[in-house]
């Protein structure tokens, strides 16, 4: 019940927006009666949270571990990574965005919770990206003369505003100009 | 009356976020009776709308203008126009954030008359800056293999994402690691 409760969560946010859903749309999405979510958790921004804990976790065990994929050259593994959200965008019509900037914008002023929880997510991106990017600058494909964890928070901050800017547009090219001055003009 | 209203809606949706704050709220803030806000404004997102333009109105006889300022070099106008919101985030602890982003974020899926709004926003915002990255390239302090809008589109972009990431942090460095790359390092 707290697992279909979670991916009620995710989906309802991610497309109503926190505020635009309230806790009865979770739970008939979910199926279950109201007086379990609270069984479970202790009001919607609890939920919240550990919707964006669920959505890390399914980012690390998925698409995340092309960064460490020592199989490829760390370039290559930029180029598939920050490549696969246009791909994913236009696949959705560009809706929804990303889960962690859309609560971003919406909570980070109203939820310690909320915010505390994003910083750590964010935190923790960052170094994934940023131990690619070392790697990359060992190989020598990557410039040097920017630190990787400066690189790797301008680029993740960068994809952040190109997702919104698509949802705006409903269009593909704010990511596509994202790739193209990020990956051929910027990191290298 | 009308003035007051947008006003009030400006602030109370910068605060608390579009579906954070009912048209009660706005009437209560601006000091006039509910019924009159229907008399200026067919809906609540009617008055998004139009904040959303006040907003832009506001930026574009303000800041934007050391963008075209020729008594500057093209560098400098950039270096001080991205520079800014750092310190006006600063002033605020963060909070806030930037209006354009947060509708963005909120309201690009659910209403037409916003995403539409702020597509034309952005569209007058990138061209403003990209008229000045034109000149730099002219000048020859801005580098000239990546075009202008791109360039342009590019940097909004990241400032947004550095904007949003500042509020989750409560801090200003994701602001100064935007200052450092995208001026020091990506556009020269």
């Amino acid at each position: 019940m707290r697992e279909r409760l979670l991916e009620a969560g995710l989906s309802s946010i991610h497309r109503h927006g926190f505020n635009g859903c309230g806790v009865q749309e979770i739970v008939d999405l979910a199926g279950v009666p109201k007086g379990s979510f609270y069984n479970h958790f202790e009001s919607k921004e609890a939920l919240g949270a550990e919707v964006l804990d669920q959505f890390w976790h399914d980012h690390a065990r998925g698409l995340l571990r092309v960064l460490s994929d020592e199989s490829l050259p760390p370039i290559e593994r930029l180029r598939r990574y920050f490549s696969a959200p246009a791909e994913k965008l236009a696949a959705l019509d560009y809706k929804g965005g990303c889960l962690l900037g859309n609560m971003a914008a919406e909570l980070s002023d109203q939820s310690k919770l909320i915010a505390d929880r994003l910083s750590s997510i964010f935190a923790r991106w960052t170094c994934a990206v940023a131990n690619c990017i070392r790697d990359g600058q060992s190989a020598g494909q990557v410039r040097t003369d920017i630190e990787a964890e400066t690189l790797a928070s301008f680029l993740l901050n960068a994809l952040e505003g190109a997702t919104l800017r698509a949802r705006i547009e409903k269009d593909g090219r704010p990511l596509a100009q994202f790739i193209d001055v990020a990956l051929n003009h910027l990191i290298i």
